[in-house]
Formats: C-alpha cells, sequence, structure tokens
C-alpha cells in the first residue's frame, strides 16, 4: 500500500487547530495509508495536542510554521509578507514533493493566490478553479468556478469543463460525466456572448459528454454531474443557496415560535427537522477542490466543524489516490496535441 | 379622483383567462378608481365571463385580439408575426393612451421585446430592465435586473440603479433608498470589471444613497432597498432562490415521511409550514416592472394564481398612481443636464 502524506494548515480557519488537529487524529483511524503533516505554531500545536492526549508519530507530524495568515487578510498582502506562514509552507511542502496534497480552512483568497504562486498552473491551463460538489435530489452534482475567476473568456469556462469532467470521473466515480453549462434560459439563442462561445467550444469537443445548457433552478433536480459557470456567478449562486437555506429556516423557526400551541407542534417537528438537518449538513459537502494546479489543495469551509474538516481531508486522500492532477494534465496535453 | 386604466393580456399565461379574468374582477372592487381592459379573444372572454356570471361595464371593457403569444414562442418570431396578439394589443393601448399601464402573464422575452419595440426607452436609458422585490426578513428587498440584460457595461447598471431608486421611493415607499451592488466580496478589490466600474460611477452620484457591495447570501437579511447586478447574474440568484426553497421542501416532505411515528409528527408541523407557506406565498410578490420605458409594463409570473395576478394588477395601479415612468424620464434629464 502506497502511503499518502498530505499537509494541514494547522492555523486556518475560523477555529483552527481545535477543528484541524482532532480532525487529522479522525483521519488517519479512517484511512491507513495515510500520513498527515501539522504545519503550524510548533508550541501551540504540541500544547493542544498535550491537552488533547494526542501525540505525534511516524503517521502524525509537526512542521514549524512561524507566521499566520488572518481570514480578512489581502491575498496580495499574504503573498508578499507572510512568507513562513502556515499556508504558504503547507503548499511548500506539495511543491517539494513532500506531501502530495495540502489542505486549508484560512482565506481562500489567499489560498488560491499562494497556491497558485507556488505550484504555477498545469500546461495548457490559464487559470485554476474552485469546484464543490452540492447536495442535489440525485446524490450531487460538481460546480466550477465557484470564485476563483471574474470575468472569464470562453476557452476558461472551456477548460473547467474539462478539469470537471476528470473530478467527476476520478473522484465522484461517475463513468462518462454529464457537462451542463449554466444559463439563464434552455434555448439555443439565450444566454451572454461568454455562454454562446463556450457552447460551440463544447459542442465540437467530442470526448466532452456535452449535454447542453441549464438552469440554476434545475442545479439540485436534473440529472447532470459538473455544471461548468463563471467564477462571479458560480459564487453568486454558491451564497444564494446559503442565504435562501438560512432564510427558509429562520421563517420555520419564528412560525413555530409564534403562540403556545405551534411551540408545542415544535417539539415533535424539530426532532424531524434537526434529523434533516443533520442529513443535508453542509460539512458532509465540505472540500473544495483547486484544479488546475500540479498539485491539490482542499479548501475547507472556514467555519467547518472536526467532520467538515475530515472530510476536506478526505475530499484529497481521494485526489491524490486517483491522481487527478495527472489525468487534467494528460487530459490537457491531448487536447493541445489534437489541435 | 382621477381614472386609472389598465390593459390586461387576457390570454396569457399558464391558464390565461381562467386566471386573468377572475383577477380583473377582484381588483376592480379593491381599487373603486381603476378601469380594466381585458385584451383577448371576444368570443372566449365572453363565453368565459357568461360562465362565471361577469358582465362588462363601464369599469370592465373587453378589447378584441385575434391572435395569442405561446410561451415558448421565439421573442422575434411573435414581434414579426403576431401583430394582433393580445399581448401587443394591450402594448399598443397604452403607446395609444388608451391605457397606462398594461399587464401580462404571458411569454417575458415576448413580452419585453414588443414593449420595448412599441413603447421605446425613455430618453437616455439605453435598456429596460426586470424588477421585482424579493421577500426578506427585512420587510423585502427590490433587484434588478432580473434577466432582461445580460453583457451589461457599467453605464447600464449604473441606469438600473437609478431606476430601481425611483421604483423603491415611489412604488415601495422608502425614502432615501439604500442601493446595493452585487458582488462576490465586500472588499473593494473584489469582484469584476463590470462591477468595480459601476461602483466608481455610483460612489460619485451625490443623488443615489449608494452604501456599497453586497454579497448574495445577504440579500434576504441586509437592511437594504434595492440590489443592482447584471441580468444574468440576476436570473441566476433568482432562479437559484426558488431552486433552493424547492429541494427544501421536498427534502422536508420526504423527512416526515419515513416512518410511521415522523408521518403522525407531521400532521401538526403541517399545519405550521403550511401557514408560513401561505405567508411567504410568492404570488403576495408577484409582478415584476419593466422600466425604462415611457409606459408602465408590469410581467405577472406565468403559472400564478389568481391572488397572484390581482397583485400584478396592483403593483401597476401603484406605478402609475405614483407617474414611475414620468419620475425616471425626471432623474435621467436631470442626470444629463449635469454632465
Amino acid at each position: 500500500m502506497a502511503t499518502i502524506t498530505i499537509a494541514l494548515d494547522a492555523m486556518g480557519g475560523d477555529q483552527g487547530l481545535a477543528v484541524v488537529v482532532p480532525a487529522a487524529a479522525q483521519a488517519l483511524t479512517k484511512s491507513p495509508e495515510l500520513r498527515l503533516i501539522l504545519v503550524g505554531d510548533q508550541t501551540q500545536i504540541e500544547a493542544y495536542m498535550r491537552r488533547h492526549s494526542i501525540t505525534t508519530n511516524e503517521r502524525l507530524q509537526i512542521h514549524h510554521a512561524s507566521e499566520q495568515v488572518s481570514m480578512d487578510e489581502l491575498p496580495s498582502h499574504a503573498l508578499r509578507n507572510k512568507k513562513d506562514s502556515s499556508m504558504r509552507v503547507a503548499i511548500n511542502l506539495v511543491s517539494e514533493g513532500k506531501a502530495q496534497a495540502c489542505v486549508s480552512a484560512g482565506n481562500t483568497g489567499a489560498l488560491m493566490v499562494t497556491a497558485r504562486f507556488v505550484l504555477k498552473t498545469l500546461p495548457g491551463i490559464d487559470r485554476p478553479a474552485i469546484s464543490s460538489v452540492l447536495p442535489g435530489v440525485n446524490g450531487g452534482v460538481r460546480v466550477l468556478d465557484l470564485g476563483a475567476n471574474v470575468d472569464c473568456k470562453a476557452e476558461h469556462l472551456f477548460q473547467f469543463a474539462v478539469m470537471g469532467s476528470v473530478l467527476a470521473e476520478f473522484v465522484d466515480g461517475k463513468a462518462n460525466p454529464k457537462i451542463a453549462l449554466l444559463n439563464i434560459g434552455a434555448e439555443d439563442m439565450k444566454g451572454n456572448e461568454q455562454v454562446k462561445q463556450t457552447a460551440q467550444l463544447l459542442s465540437a469537443a467530442d470526448f466532452i459528454n456535452y449535454i447542453g445548457y441549464m438552469e440554476s433552478d434545475d442545479i439540485f433536480f436534473k440529472d447532470v454531474d459538473v455544471v461548468v459557470c463563471d467564477g462571479f456567478v458560480g459564487n453568486v449562486a454558491l451564497k444564494t443557496m446559503e442565504g435562501t437555506a438560512k432564510v427558509i429556516a429562520s421563517f420555520i423557526k419564528s412560525a413555530f415560535e409564534k403562540t403556545w400551541l405551534t411551540r408545542l407542534m415544535a417539539i415533535p417537528a424539530m426532532q424531524v427537522l434537526n434529523a434533516l438537518k443533520k442529513e443535508i449538513d453542509p460539512s458532509a459537502y465540505n472540500g473544495a477542490s483547486f484544479v488546475g494546479l500540479p498539485g491539490t489543495v482542499i479548501k475547507s469551509h472556514g467555519g467547518t466543524n472536526v467532520l467538515g474538516f475530515t472530510n476536506a481531508i478526505h475530499e484529497a486522500v481521494l485526489a491524490v489516490k486517483n491522481d487527478v492532477p495527472q489525468q487534467i494534465r494528460q487530459r490537457i496535453a491531448n487536447l493541445l496535441q489534437d489541435k
């Protein structure tokens, strides 16, 4: 069994060590081939581990890094000034071949800028993208780009489709994955120039199973594996989902709090609704892939819990096991050769 | 009391007459100053009215139109070939001064293209926009553009802000309305070129109460009156809300259907959830304004019910009473003068 080594940004995210260290311990029990490197302030990590009776060993190491990128720091500032940040050092370990992947719950923009600067993009890929699986009635759909790239051209969306197709096949286990393009109508004449041009490129690419346009109210319902969009649009869609779910939850709560009778009704109902909440728990879907880089970089949600960070580590394991960067490199190389 | 005359596309929408005629009768009982013209196939309208014991009178007239635009018809086809459609004739009545507004539940694209062709845009307005009020914890927020314009430039978004500001003030009754720009981050450096340039224009306009960027997960929560965005982005956000609400409803339904115990719990819970459903009923928010035209054109949701169409008529009444087109014309004229 080949070992898989993953560097964790131990200081990243809203809760830092309190989430990353327990998640690391948990992930190790799940995957026997896994080795983890906790990157961050050695003294703090050791103190935390001591308090929680976790010890370093061959599979769980500490790598010291003296600085930390804050959640609201400007990415350019982090890149220029935090050369020994836990985030940067974790990415360096990937670049140096000491780890095959890194996982961070830190500042998304800083992670993207730093990963791109340190690792560079794969040949033929102009821009790395952020991709994540969203829940749906058909088991989940992969969406990219979720916010790394705004002002995309059709060629960029086309590259996202190629990368999404690889992720769906090798990480999500979908054979011949169905690729759709996010649009504001299903008819050919609908959409902006960017989308129309991308549709032409995708229709002409016979190695992509392009099924056409999709509207965003269908994301949860349609039998499709990958949805491709500009990062601005994808980020708006993602945050609209979060906002809508939050406002519905708050409406439900106040509906049950209206009178003593509805409060009484709430007691059994809340059991069901809480079970449901657990089932569609966003931490189950935690772990966004940065794709288009020669190494695997996974971004965990900043506010995630131990389960969520464990899932993000698992996402990294899957990407490494299936050698996603190499698959993308190969697919793009074939594409460039065909031209 | 000045009378208000509104032309209704009686054949439009999924249910046509069965929704429009009862809604017309209901709207007349609510607004004594109102006069309505049912535009469509005279024989069919008369037959429907006879069956439902509704009679024409001074306040409820029929205007014959021999054709009908179907819901999936290409807008360009409707514009070229359906010169006597109920939709086109209703808009003609506005253009001829025989009605001050028209309301249609028909094909959105055809309605927009026809309204723009027949009425032209106001001087200084390049493109009409679609605007609607979305529910929120602070009572609702007006969003535009919701899909009329893709590939917008900053000047277009700026015009949307001016028009949205007028709607918020004169239709929604908000003094000095707060205008936000939809973006994928709250920081200055975030966003695409379109948004960054629009922010500069809005910051420089002292007659607009511009409060900065807003992310789409804040739409329901933030104290803001108008959210401005490109029509592609706005349409994606709107449909994402619809899809998210639908998928949550289906998850709740199946959570309660799991076992006999949860089914039992569902009985009282459903009472509360149904009351909630009524409260956040989309028909209560029905009626999207087409703004930037010299007349008032209101688009009702195609699948709406009688209550929803009545609300769309009410939206038209408000726009006419407050002379929204004239207010926008004035605001834009001042703006052009200042240049």
